[in-house]
C-alpha cells in the first residue's frame, strides 16, 4: 500500500515525519511511503533506515509549503506545489492510496474538498476523533472540519460516525447519540432537534441526546455534534489531561514521600496517563471526502506520526471510503 | 444575613441540605436560614442543632416541589407554592437576600426570569461557574442558562463576569476571552466574531478568542461562550475527571505495588483530585437578575451545598446585583 505523508506539516518539521516514516516501514512489511518536500532536508534524515525499509521510500521533492497560520482556503488554492497540496493529488491520481499531514488543519480540510473532492451526496466532510474513554473508545465527530452545521449535516456526520465505529474501530452494533445540553426532548436547540428527527428516522441504532459527561463514560459508540462543539471538546480534553499530568510532576518535584510512593505506582500512572493523553491517539480522519485523508496534530511527534499512517492505512484496508460513497453517495 | 435555602430540590432531598444548614450556620454566625420544604421533613433534621444555630433555622412549610425532570417554564408558573417558588418569591419581596436551590436547572433560570426578574437592561441572565485551572480559577458563562446566544448576551455575559471575576473571585485585572474553534481571526461563527467586536470596543481587558485547551491552562480569567457549550465543556469537565478517578480507584484495587506507592501519595493525590473535582465546587450564581439565585449541583451532598451558601453570601456581601446594575443597567 502507497502512502502520501507530508513531510513539512506540523511544527517538529522533517525530522520527526522521516522518524516517523522509518518507525512505520518498520512496523508494516506492505507499506511504501512518498515523503513530499524538501529533499535536502528529508534525505540525510532517511540515511539511517535499513535497506529493507529504504527501497520502501521515495521523496517526491518540492520546496512550497503550506504554514501554520495560513489563509487555509487561499493557501491550498495558491501553492498547488505545495508539499501538502501534492500529496493530496496523488491521493486524487490514485498515485496514494492515502496521505497524512500534521499541517494546518484548515488547509486539510480546504484540500480535502478542493483537491480530492466530496464524495458525491456529501454536503459536508467531517473529522472524527476515537476518544479513549472508561471502558473503550468514542467517537467523537466533527471535531474541527467544520463551525456550524445544518441538521441534514448531522445526519450525514451520525452515519459516517457508525461506518468508522463499525467497520475501523470493530463495535458490532455501535450506539449513535447526539451531543446535546441536556438528555431531555426539550433540550438541544433547531439544529439537534432537526438532527435528531432524522437520525431517528433511519437505521442506526440512535440513543438520543448525550450530554458532555457521557462522553468520557463511554455512553455511546458515536457521538455527533458540529464542528464547534467537538473542537473545544476535543481541545478542552487534551488541555485537562496535560494540564492535571503537569501539575502532578510539579507536586511530586516538591515532595519527598509522593516521590517513593511513586516507584510503586510508575507503571499503573504510566497507563492511566497514556491512556488519555489525547494527543498521543494521532490520527484523524477527514470522512466524506473520495480518499484517506487523515491528519495528524500539529504537535505531533514520531509515535502520533506512527499512530496517523496506522489510521490511514487501516482505513485504505477497510475501504473506508466505498463504504461511506455505499451508504450516503 | 437572610437566605432562603430549597430544602426539597436535589438528588438527595432535604437530609444533605439540612446536613449543610448546619454546617454553614457553624461556619458564618451572621447566617440566618429559612428553609423552604415540607416541615415534617425537615424538622427531625434539624433536632441535632446546637443552640446557636437553631435560633437562626427556620422552617417555611410548604408541601409542593418542582421535580428534576419537569418542564422548567410549567413548573415554575403553575406551582406557586413550590418550595423553590418560594425561596424566589422571598428573595423578590427582600424576605431574603439570596436564596440556594439544588433542583431542576431550567425552573431556576425560568424562576429567576420570571420571579426575581431581569435586571433592567440585562437581556438574558447567564451561569456562571468558577472552574479551578492549573494556577487558579477561571470563571466560565454561561453554563447553561441559555441555548444559543445573540453578539449582544455574550457581551453582556462577559461584563457579568468581569464583575464576577473581579469583585467574588478578587482578581485584580481580570482577563475576558471568548471561547472559540482556534485563536486566529477568522475562526469563530457570526455570533462569536459579532461578540469579539462589541468587547473590542469595551473597557474590558479583552484578549480575544481562547480555544478549549486554554481553558485548564487558566490563559484567561473569564471564559465567555454560549449556554450550549458551557454546559458541555462543563459536564465533559465533571465527567472526564470522575471517569479518571474511578478508573485509579479500579486500578488499584486489582494490583498491590501501586497500593504501597498510594499510602505515600495519598495526600498529595487527595488534593489533586479534589481540586478538579468539579462537582465539589458547588455553586453557580445565576447572573443578570435582581437578586442571588444560586443554584447548586444537583448531586449535591452537604459540602457543595455549604459551598453553594458560601457563594450566595459572598455575592450579597459584596453588592454582586447593584454591581451588575450599575454597569449594565
Amino acid at each position: 500500500m502507497i502512502l502520501a505523508l507530508d513531510a513539512m506539516g506540523g511544527d517538529h518539521g522533517p525530522s520527526e515525519i522521516c522518524k516517523a516514516a522509518l518507525l512505520a516501514c518498520e512496523e508494516f512489511s506492505d507499506l511504501e511511503l512518498l515523503l513530499v518536500g524538501s529533499e535536502s532536508e528529508i534525505k540525510p534524515l532517511l540515511e539511517k533506515a535499513p535497506s529493507s525499509s529504504a527501497k520502501r521510500l521515495s521523496i517526491v521533492h518540492t520546496d512550497e509549503r503550506i504554514d501554520m497560520d495560513e489563509h487555509p482556503t487561499l493557501a491550498i488554492r495558491k501553492k498547488r506545489n505545495s508539499s501538502m497540496r501534492l500529496s493530496m493529488e496523488m491521493v486524487r491520481s490514485g498515485e496514494a492510496s492515502g496521505c497524512v499531514s500534521a499541517g494546518n488543519t484548515g488547509a486539510i480540510v480546504a484540500g480535502g474538498v478542493l483537491v480530492v473532492g466530496r464524495i458525491s451526496g456529501i454536503d459536508r466532510p467531517a473529522m472524527g476523533v476515537a476518544l479513549p474513554t472508561l471502558n473503550k473508545y468514542t467517537f467523537l465527530l466533527d471535531v474541527g472540519a467544520n463551525v456550524r452545521n445544518k441538521p441534514y449535516h448531522l445526519y450525514q456526520f451520525a452515519h459516517m460516525g457508525n461506518i468508522y465505529s463499525k467497520r475501523i474501530l470493530g463495535v458490532a452494533e455501535p450506539q449513535v447519540a447526539l451531543l446535546s445540553n441536556g438528555s431531555e426532548e426539550i433540550k438541544g436547540d433547531e439544529v439537534i432537534s432537526g438532527a435528531k428527527t432524522l437520525i431517528k428516522e433511519s437505521s442506526l441504532n440512535f440513543s438520543g441526546y448525550v450530554e458532555g459527561d457521557d462522553i468520557p463514560y463511554s455512553r455511546a459508540d458515536v457521538v455527533v455534534c458540529d464542528g464547534f462543539s467537538g473542537n473545544v471538546v476535543l481541545k478542552f480534553a487534551e488541555g485537562l489531561m496535560t494540564a492535571v499530568a503537569s501539575m502532578l510532576k510539579e507536586e511530586m518535584g516538591q515532595r519527598i514521600l509522593p516521590k517513593v510512593g511513586m516507584v510503586f505506582m510508575l507503571p499503573m500512572m504510566k497507563d492511566l496517563i497514556a491512556r488519555f493523553h489525547y494527543e498521543k491517539h494521532g490520527g484523524t480522519p477527514l470522512l466524506g471526502v473520495n480518499g484517506a485523508v487523515i491528519k495528524a496534530h500539529g504537535r505531533s511527534k514520531a509515535p502520533a506520526i506512527v499512530s496517523a499512517l496506522r489510521v490511514a492505512r487501516n482505513f485504505v484496508k477497510q475501504n473506508g471510503v466505498e463504504l461511506i460513497r455505499e451508504e450516503l453517495g
